[in-house]
């Protein structure tokens, strides 16, 4: 990828500024946890696996900045420092997943070290999720890259590359990795409003690996997917429920809706960090529900009167029964999904 | 309404520019034809009722601008105008028909008439053509009426109101007839990419009526329609053919396939001069393909690399089927189309 999407370095982590894209290249420096919360909740940085491996880095820095002595202490701070990394976006489970992850590193090398030692380990610890996360989005695009054949012209929402993840990417992923095999792929790209990830991320991403590629407004999908100019779907998710639902960028179900009716596939990619055990249904996770003013100011200019009312959920839920199959890091789940995802999940 | 889309005094004619819109009211005086043109053109003025009426008063100030003193001279300008005016705007049926009632009210008026009264005609056909645009959209808005119960939520797309007609409004029309009746209704807005029609012209309108509305990005009407939150929807259109098939702004297709999806009514509120006797079935309708920059630029600000290769399809073509009504001045046609359609023109 030509630019990281965000690197640890002497200490700090250094969070590439999404909002600044494509137009301008700005990292920002994080030495303290709360700077990579603020990143997170301002979507300087966002995509589901993106801001679990952001939130890992950020409990380590948390770790890095306590006066604390006392083992027990520290534990405590990084629980509540992991409370409110959780909080900052309800609807991706990445975040739950990466800062679990952390203390369970830390509870299993807690045999009698200092608490320097312990700094030391949860760096490391958010470094493996790091790297890990890159190699799994590699084997996603893997995976995924069989389903895409020469010719295609795939239709993608928001953005699922190497700016969501900590690298590579999930939906990108296999769409880069389609290329790489030497298949000719046209890219349709929703600008995805309000945040226009789609039109700032992913013709930047495309762009940079030499992917033809169209922007168009989300409600033109339709247009050329009945057409039969577009002839699959595909984009990532940041939920995915035992029964198959999937949770993704708000604008993914109504392409599902519109991938089944034109008789298209449509396919979601993640990794299974983005799988929740828990929740049996759709109806069972929580939609951000985002600031009326990501809706009403493009670019700090209002587009209608500043006091109109406004909704701006976030995600949207896709019932399991539009997606025709989900890409994982372990190969490709097809339905039935609640018993080939707890299968999966298992292993 | 509180602010006219279009009047004309004392030889010009005043259009409010609804580029402008809503942060600023100006009318644009126009004494040319050529200004007429281009602010069609360029959008200020929109909507396929209104671009008619807009053209009418456009050929009507041709010929007062006319130097010839010979009446077959004249009518070979007015006719190269009247092309000039169906060229501007490729989707909507309207301009057309508006421009030959005025080559019709011509040849009907003349018999031995002068060229200045003749060039009083044409104003005066096209005064006609506003007054009874408005009349038959007052027409509409009480046949449509009837379909909007108390407690409905409605969701339209783009503007079909009084901006987009020479007053009062199809599709919105319909709402404002229901309002007035007493129905208490809410309406979800989709804002309308690329030129936010919705965010500031309905909403816009909305507010100066008094009627509870919501702005929502087009992406986000998915996922009301399938939580049940919104139990209806309606829009306007350019153009409709022989079988129903029907032209609107893009995005209208991808509606009418979410309400069929979750077996809500989707409904068309248009004048019989948006249909076009001419076409049996949608393929046959062009597609107005607009400048990339619509897309690329918000408010003059770049959302992508300024390189990207952009569609920009205005329309979209919504097949019959998924048309619950159409609503009329003539009253509601229902299912089958081709049949019902013919009917009503014929009488």
């Amino acid at each position: 990828m030509k630019y990281p999407t965000l690197y640890f370095k002497n200490n700090t982590l250094f969070i590439l500024d999404q909002t600044k894209l494509p137009q301008g290249i700005k990292f920002i420096p994080c030495t303290k946890y709360q700077q990579v919360r603020d990143a997170i909740m301002k979507m300087k940085i966002r995509g589901a696996p993106a801001i679990g491996v952001a939130s890992a880095y950020g409990v380590a820095l948390g770790a890095l900045c306590s006066l604390t002595k006392n083992i027990f202490e520290l534990k405590k701070e990084i629980n509540k420092i992991a409370e409110e990394f959780i909080k900052t976006r309800p609807t991706a489970v990445n975040i739950k997943w990466a800062v679990e992850k952390m203390i369970d590193g830390l509870r299993i090398a807690d045999c009698g070290l200092g608490i320097d030692d312990l700094k030391k380990i949860l760096v490391t610890e958010a470094k493996k999720i790091h790297k890990e996360d890159i190699e799994t989005n590699k084997k996603i695009g893997k995976s995924g890259a069989d389903l895409i054949s020469d010719g295609d012209v795939i239709l993608t929402h928001c953005n699922a590359g190497s700016l969501a993840t900590g690298g590579w990417g999930t939906a990108l992923g296999v769409l880069f990795a389609a290329a790489k095999q030497g298949k000719k792929i046209t890219v349709f790209v929703d600008e995805t409003r309000p945040y226009l990830q789609g039109a700032r991320l992913t013709c930047f991403e495309l762009k940079n690996m030499k992917i033809f590629h169209y922007l168009i407004c989300d409600n033109m999908a339709g247009y050329f997917i009945k057409k039969g100019e577009i002839n699959k779907v595909i984009t990532g998710a940041d939920r995915i429920v035992k029964n198959g639902d999937a949770a993704n960028k708000i604008g993914t179900y109504t392409l599902a809706v519109l991938a089944k009716e034109n008789k298209i596939p449509f396919y979601i990619a993640a990794p299974l960090s983005s799988f929740d055990k828990n929740i049996p249904s759709g109806d069972g996770i929580t939609i951000e529900e985002r600031n009326k003013n990501e809706v009403l100011y493009i670019n700090k200019k209002l587009i209608a009167s500043y006091n109109t009312f406004v909704k701006n959920p976030a995600f949207d839920i896709t019932p399991s029964k539009y997606i025709t199959a989900i890409i994982t890091e372990k190969g490709i789940i097809k339905k039935p999904y609640t018993k080939n995802i707890a299968e999966i999940l298992k292993n």
